[in-house]
Parts: structure tokens; C-alpha cells; sequence
């Protein structure tokens, strides 16, 4: 327990010019420090004589004050003397006297995140912690220096602060437009909608294009699993399995024809280059006869297209979006995986009907992507440093791979089994020794300063895979992680054995 | 109609290196022309010789490819000879083969704009129109040198371009505490969010704090009436009349009684400073009496302070957070309407519970708001830029406020009656003459060039104002825009009598 002797001095005083009187400034002060958990419950504070001395005030007003915040119950005299901060249950309080913020909470239709989501978003900022996980270029891989060049050159030109059109900046999405034709997609700039990362692509087609209830498919694990974006606008999902060649499509089209009995709209949501968590990559024929199984089934489909720049051994397959003859497809990019996250910088191509009606949401949730980020993102584009970039990152990309992929063969040779990615960020390692929590795994390793992804996050029924990125250790950080997840994992094993 | 010898030469040819076979290549490329639009129906096309040479390809594949747009209905052959895109009726089409995007957008679960809001977002665009209704600084009025400033600053030192943390950037939470402290507000960066506009902090509020079918309490009139934050995650509105004091709280207090009898959790959305769309700005004492009245009623309030900074003739009573001792108040700020909307920056201040839970949300929508952004807008408020623009800004906007009353004393002597602003942008223009149809004005008005923002967008029964702006025209082109609304108003008059 502190002791008042022990408070520093207070610098703090009401101001008589404020409208409220002195003695509710007073209140309103000490109601701040306890319920902001600066005065912990069992706090004693400084005697009456000593805080209306530092405050500059009579007695009497700091008494009024403590005698309100008394019957709040907020603090307490004790016998024996002394004034003490109450441990209180604010959520016993009615609520008509304190707004039960927390309980308001829990009401709204949106979804919080997934509990190890929420702690891998707080411990990824923790320092020292190794994200063996992270889905995100390492600092030292990101494009600081050709950044700082940009924001030279947009610094000596003027540029647009007002509202920007729907769609987003007609510069950038001229930009995009060429850079999508290198890819093998014809997209007008009338048919490209400028969004703040892929995941608002997923959250305005969640609320602009799909009834409540409806049913999107996606690949079994997917990233998806992981946020809320189709739950949250009332969206089921349904996982289609994956072999090595893609999405599996006899499962596709049963489920697609379901969807259509059920009278919905049915929509695939795929990321057919270097899957996210599996790193799997669809082939040229599993991307024609996925077309020709979306034409013969009516479904629609969302191409994630976030790591196709990031291709190490050779060019992806021409996207879904290239191919599709019926405008069938949306396809989605951004800069956030090859390039720079913080940026917030997507895209979304497809019909124009779709475009405008997503357009006109977005304004109402965020009036737009910002116009600095926009417009770095044409300069990056139309000045040639995307491809300058990516031919510099993916040879960094590719050692860090090998030397993951011979770590692994040296720490896991006997613990699991893995694919060999031949592009993006992930690992989708297989624990392949006897089966054991990977929720413990998960905490274990967290306590001992390696942050992992466990699959479940990406398939709710996984209990034996974890996705390891590439990207984001170093390659010092990434043995000393895989060490110390190996040990675990076997620690793990012994527990269960005995 | 368009004669096939009248077509440029045509660039385009199939590609033999794409996995596609070239016919269907082909009839990719024609769908895409007529989908888009670029041939309209009607025009005839090149002949099959013409076609098949500029495409350097066999007649017999050209052929299969005209079969199948000819199947599919796109294309058809007439007596006489040629071949002519078809006015298509594509609702009509069978689902399964094309994906009725028109359908699918209606069908979402978010409301699409007001059919005038989007006229109105649209025509913003367009060259040379006098936008007599738009809040919005003027482009001359912003800064563009500081923001040229402000990039070579950043281009000069390192930055972050990975993902931020979920509340937003430290650095900007600490400037924002210290610019929210000469304000009144007592916020410490942990109870700080960084959000993309209020428009996105009203969407987070709606969707993570209010259950579905909660009744949100506004000012009648409200900003809001004109977007659909709160309808589309399911609340309903609740209007409650203003006097010149600001919201009338006996009406406040019997509407959030309602609420609570109905289960709810009341939350009041309020402007209380330079109210859009009326200019109203709420008296001292009216914000002590609805702190009190909120205590007694249990109502929560969201404050919207975007206008807050832009005080004319003498700075507006504290706000409403700066009075709150029970954390009963949210306070959402903008760097939208006093500095650069296109910046697409603000924050909401509250309860720490509140802004996780909110940050948590704000993650699953667009995993942050943009870094460049969020840099750019933290040395906007640390290197002291905000307080020298709005020393500047206050008498440019004031000249041009007492310009429009001027303007309106000259031309609207007759026909209307008006609020002197004490801030912010807005006159809230009261049609005293005969009744007439604000819809029909507002058309005729947009037809001769002048864009005014009805006063139904902002009360949807509301038949006799306009709110006009003068944040965003120049002197000629306010008087210009009012002669020629006064004359609308005339000539609509004159009909009416007869």
C-alpha cells in the first residue's frame, strides 16, 4: 500500500476561470486518477490539510469534493484515520449512474477479435519479441530510402487536401490501371475503387454486396478465420479444402450449388497466389477449370491477389481476373504485403456497377483513403519504383526462405513436416509428433519471448499446424525462435508422455 | 449509329503465350467492349475479314468466338448483312451465367447514399460548378505550404512503414493529449484512437458499442440525417429539436427515459459548436445543464467537435468531454474541416475500455489508419503548424462569412430569413416566401451550374432550408451562385402563382 508520504508533490490545481465550480473540478480530478487506475484501489491518499494546500484551496471545497466521491464510493475514511481509495466492482454501479462502457461493449454487432488475435496485435509491439509468425516485411526490407524520396518530390509539388473522388485519386488509379496490365488484367480507372488495405475491400464487399446470412466460401485454413470481416455483416462462412494444386473444385461446386438452393448469391473468396497460411499455389489449370466451375455453377469470386508481386522462383500464373471472360471475378491488391502495411493502401477491380455501389460505401464509413497516401502510392507506381523494389526484395525474400526451410531441416527434421513455398511469406509447418495443445504451445512460447501463429486462428478445428513467416526475423532471430520453439514443442511432448 | 469503317484501327491482338485458348481471348476482349460500354449497342462491327486480319488471326477462330457472344445474346447478325452489338437487357439474363452485380448490390446489408447525396458527391467533381452548400475549406484556404513543409521534414527523417500500433500512433496520441489539454480535455494517448475522419469514428461507435435496434438521440437537424452511419448497423435516429442555446433538454431527457424503459442504452450524437447544418452554437450554461440532465437519465453522449477549432469572434464555451466527470462523454475531432479533409484524419477520445474495444474494431475494418497520415499530422500539431493556421485561417473565413450575409441582406431581403454564424461554415438559409419544392431547386439550381445542399437531407421532412456554406466559394463566386439561387427561387415562385 503507498503511503501518502511517499506521494510526489502535486502539481495539479483547479482553475477558478473554468465554469465548473472548484469543488466539482476537484471531484472530477480525483474521479480521473482512480478510474484511470493511476490511484490503484487501496491507495491512502495525502491527509485533507495536505492536498487543499497543494490544490490552493479551502478545506471546506476539497471536503465537499471527498464527500461526493465518498457516497459514490469511490474512497473511503477508515478507522484509525486515513483516506483510502475503494476497490470497486464498477459494474456492480446501476448503470444510470456510471455509462457501463464495458458492458456497452460487449452490445455491438460487430465481433471483437479472436483473444490470441487481440494479444498477437498487443505483443507484436512489445520489444525484444520474436515474431516468427508476423505476416509483414521486415523494417530493414521495406523501401525507406525510396519513401523519403517520394515525399521529397511531393513536397516540391502542390497537391489536392480537399475530398478526393469516390473512387479514390484518378492519378493513382491511371497508375494502377497500367500496373494491372503487366499482370495480364484490363482494368479502366472507372473500374478500379482505391481502398485503406485489402481488408476494407473484404469489409465493403461484406456489407455492400451480400445479403445477412448468406454464405461465403473460401479455402479451409484461410486467413479469414482470423478476422471478422464476413461475420460481423452477418456472413456464414464455408471452407472448401485445399490440395497442392489449389482449391478443391468437386467440393466448390457442391458447396456453390447448396448456396444456390438456399436461394444466396454465392461468392469465393480466394487467395490462389501463395496462400495465406499455406503458401499453397493454384496452378494455370486449376485457374481455368476453377473459371469454367464458377460459369457452370454461378458463383462469384474475390481474388486476394495481396502476394502475387511476391513471387522467388518464378511469376505466378496470370490471375483469375485475367482470365475471367464474364466479369465474374473482383479482384483485390494492395501495398501492404511487397511494400509498406502502415501506407494502407488497396485496390479493387471489377464491374463497374459493384465498383460505384462500393465506392459510395466507403465514403460513408472513412470518406475516402488518404490523399497522402494516395498520392505517394501513384508516384511509387508511375515512377517506376514498384518494379525497382521488388526485383531488389526478392532475392532478400528468397535467402530468407532457404534459411528458414534449412532450419527447419536441422530443428524439425524429426518434429514436423512442411511445404516449400514458392512465394509469399508462409510456412504452414506440420506438427507431425504426437499430438499436443497448440494453445499451450502458443502461450508457452509467447512467455518466452517467441510469438507464433497457430493454426487454429486460420481453421478453428487445427490442432497441429503453425504459420511461419520468413519476412519478418532476421535470420539470427529466426534460429533463435525456431530453438526455442523446437524445445518447447518437445518440452510439450514430455509433459503429455508422462 | 456508328458505320464499321468509321472504327480507329484496332491495337489489339490475342496473346498465343497466355494459357487461354485465342478465341476465348477474343471473345473476352468483345464482351469487355460492350460491357463497359465502349460499344454501345447498336454499333455495327468491323467485318469478320477486317477483324480476323487486324487481330492477325484465322477467320475460323474469330468465328468461334462471335458464335458464343452471338449465343450469349451480345451480338447479332442483321438482314443486309453486319454484325451489331444488341441492346441487351442484362437483369433479364439468366443469373447462373452472368453474375447480376446490379442485383447483388442492392442486396448488401449497408444502405447506399441519399440519391442526392450522391448527385451531390458527383458533382463536386465537375469543372466550374459554384458549390454554394459544400463544408469544406476552399483549396486556397489550406495549407499547402505547411503541408509542403511538413513532407520535407519527413522525408528527412526515418519512419515506420510497417503496421502502427491498433490505437494509432504514439507520437500523434502524445500531440493529441497536449493539443486536447488547451482545450480542456484531460486525455492520456491511452485513452486516445486515432480514426480515418469522424465518419469512421461514427461507424466504429455504431457498430462497437449499440446493439442492433438501439435508438441513437441527434439533433433534428443533424449532419447525420444525411448518411447512413447509424441506419446501416441497424439503430434508429431519434430527432430532438434545438433552440438558439443549443438542444432542448426536455425533450433530451423524455426521449432518453423512453430509451432506457425500452432497454436501451441512450446515447446522444451532438455538435455542440458550430452545429452542421444550423450554425448553432450551444451556451455555457446549456452544456452544464445536459452534463446534468445526461447524469439523471443515464444517457451517454458522443461529442462531435469538428467545427470546434473554427471560431469566428470568440472561442466556443469549453467542450462537452472538458465538463465530463463521470466518462460519460466521447469526443470525436477532425483535422477534416479546419485543416484538410483529404488528409482523412481524426480521433475519438473516451474511456480506455471504449477505445480498445473500438481499436479492436477499427484493426478488423482497415487494420489503421494511414502512417504517412498519422507522421504527417503529429508534426502538424507538435511543431505548433495548427495553432499559426487557424490565426490565419479565422479572418479569411470570417471576411467571407460577413460577405455572404452582406450578399444574402442584398439578395434574400424577401425571400428568407438566417442565423448569424458564430463559427464553423455554415448558414442554415430559411425560404420564408411561398412554399416550394427544395427538390425541384435543388435540380434546377444544379441544371444552371449552382450546387445547394437541401435542407432534407439533414431533416428529411424539412420543406423551406437550405444550408449554404461560405467555407468554400470565393466572394464572386458566392454572389454569383446566390443571384442565380435567388432567381431559381423567383422563377419557382412565379410558377407556383400561376
Amino acid at each position: 500500500m503507498k503511503r501518502s508520504d511517499s506521494w510526489p508533490s502535486m502539481d495539479w490545481k483547479p482553475d477558478p476561470s473554468q465554469p465548473l465550480p472548484l469543488y466539482q473540478q476537484i471531484e472530477l480530478y480525483i474521479r480521473q486518477k482512480i478510474t484511470s487506475g493511476e490511484w490503484a484501489p487501496g491507495t491512502l491518499l495525502p491527509s485533507q490539510r495536505t492536498l487543499a494546500q497543494s490544490m490552493g484551496i479551502n478545506r471546506s471545497t476539497l471536503v465537499s469534493a471527498l464527500d461526493n466521491l465518498t457516497a459514490a464510493g469511490m474512497i473511503e475514511g477508515r478507522h484509525g484515520g486515513g483516506t483510502y481509495v475503494c476497490s470497486l466492482d464498477w459494474n456492480a454501479l446501476p448503470v444510470r449512474e456510471i455509462p457501463n462502457w464495458e458492458e456497452a461493449s460487449e452490445e455491438g454487432s460487430y465481433y471483437p477479435n479472436l483473444p490470441e488475435v487481440q494479444q498477437i496485435n498487443r505483443s507484436e509491439f512489445q520489444p525484444g519479441i520474436i515474431r516468427l509468425g508476423t505476416g509483414e516485411l521486415a523494417p530493414e526490407l521495406m523501401p525507406h530510402d525510396e519513401f523519403n524520396e517520394i515525399l521529397l518530390t511531393l513536397s516540391r509539388r502542390s497537391h489536392s487536401l480537399n475530398y478526393l473522388e469516390p473512387q479514390g485519386s484518378l492519378e493513382l488509379r491511371v497508375a494502377l490501371s497500367t500496373y494491372l496490365q503487366t499482370q495480364g488484367i484490363q482494368a479502366s480507372p472507372a473500374s478500379i475503387l482505391i481502398v485503406s488495405g485489402s481488408i476494407q475491400a473484404l469489409h465493403l464487399v461484406s456489407v455492400g454486396l451480400l445479403p445477412r446470412g448468406a454464405t461465403v466460401l473460401l479455402e479451409k485454413p484461410s486467413y479469414l478465420y482470423s478476422i471478422h470481416a464476413f461475420q460481423s455483416a452477418g456472413l456464414k462462412m464455408g471452407g472448401i479444402p485445399l490440395d497442392d494444386e489449389g482449391i478443391q473444385l468437386t467440393e466448390l461446386s457442391q458447396a456453390s450449388n447448396r448456396a444456390f438452393k438456399q436461394g444466396n448469391f454465392p461468392l469465393l473468396y480466394t487467395i490462389p497466389s501463395f496462400h495465406n497460411p499455406t503458401g499453397n499455389l493454384m496452378s494455370t489449370q486449376r485457374r481455368e477449370e476453377l473459371l469454367a466451375t464458377a460459369y457452370t455453377t454461378g458463383c462469384s469470386i474475390l481474388e486476394d491477389a495481396a502476394y502475387t508481386d511476391l513471387w522467388l522462383d518464378e511469376p505466378a500464373p496470370k490471375p483469375l481476373k485475367a482470365l475471367d471472360l464474364e466479369g465474374r471475378v473482383l479482384h483485390m491488391g494492395t501495398l501492404s504485403k511487397a511494400v509498406s502495411p502502415g501506407l494502407r493502401l488497396g485496390w479493387l477491380v471489377g464491374p463497374e456497377p459493384v465498383i460505384r455501389r462500393l465506392a459510395d460505401i466507403k465514403m460513408q464509413t472513412d470518406y475516402g483513403t488518404s490523399s497522402l497516401a494516395q498520392e505517394a502510392a501513384a508516384v511509387w507506381f508511375a515512377d517506376g519504383y514498384h518494379e525497382r523494389h521488388m526485383d531488389r526484395l526478392r532475392p532478400e525474400l528468397r535467402s530468407r526462405r532457404d534459411c528458414m526451410l534449412e532450419l527447419l531441416q536441422r530443428y524439425f527434421g524429426e518434429l514436423a513436416q512442411w511445404n516449400i513455398p514458392r512465394g509469399g511469406f508462409y510456412i504452414w509447418l506440420q506438427l507431425t509428433c504426437a499430438p499436443l495443445s497448440i494453445r499451450r504451445l502458443f502461450q508457452m512460447c509467447l512467455d518466452r519471448g517467441v510469438l507464433i501463429h497457430p493454426g487454429y486462428l486460420y481453421n478453428r478445428l487445427d490442432q497441429e499446424h503453425i504459420r511461419l513467416s520468413y519476412a519478418y526475423c532476421t535470420p539470427e532471430q529466426m534460429e533463435q525462435g525456431l530453438v526455442i520453439l523446437a524445445e518447447t514443442v518437445r518440452e510439450l511432448l514430455s509433459s503429455v508422455e508422462k
